[in-house]
């Protein structure tokens, strides 16, 4: 059957009924998380969806991986490496990371960055 | 290389730079639309990401199939039909659709509905 995760917007704090958020934390961040939205536990196999909180000061892990990463930016300003390249996205932005390719989001200003990340469902995390 | 498509605002009409918009229509609706904003054209293969306006008194296609969709829902309130069941949703809420399940979205309200749709990269949509 089909199902709704239901949005519970806590004054920014974005949270789904139902659903867990984990910490999501790297060497020297604190205070990000993850929600997996959709993913083995819906039945949801040939793709994940996920969500990442990124405190403003902070930034996502530098990663080097064989799967690739739509991003879809939800809320906050964020530079973004990709490969050597870096770039500046803003809420509506997608971005697209193919595999074997180094990436990483940086927050911008005071806001926290929020964004949808979805990976293939053979990928390991 | 990864890439981005740059959010385009136009007053609620949601664009993409260097993404077209494709008509979306059922036999009785019109002015509904498409970007295709992750697939083959990005080098994405294994999923594709897709934005669909409907617009107020309208509906997305009566549809099943064997493919899933993963939905989560940008602007507007609907009505959506998962099998026999009928809920509502909002921005923020997050839908699955698992394959060979009945399902449609009909806008509430005054406002077109705008959501972002996840798909197999073998599904032929």
């Amino acid at each position: 059957m089909g199902m709704i995760h239901r949005f519970v917007d806590k004054g920014g704090e974005y949270e789904w009924e139902g659903v867990p958020a984990k910490r999501y934390e790297t060497g020297d961040m604190k205070g990000g998380s993850k929600h997996v939205l959709l993913g083995p536990n819906e039945g949801c196999n040939n793709f994940r969806l996920r969500y990442f909180r990124i405190p403003a000061g902070g930034h996502s892990r530098l990663e080097e991986h064989a799967h690739e990463h739509g991003v879809y930016i939800l809320h906050g300003r964020a530079q973004v490496r990709l490969g050597d390249e870096i770039a500046e996205v803003k809420p509506g932005d997608v971005v697209y990371i193919p595999g074997n390719e180094w990436h990483q989001f940086t927050p911008l200003g005071e806001e926290a960055l929020g964004f949808l990340c979805i990976v293939p469902g053979h990928a390991s995390d």
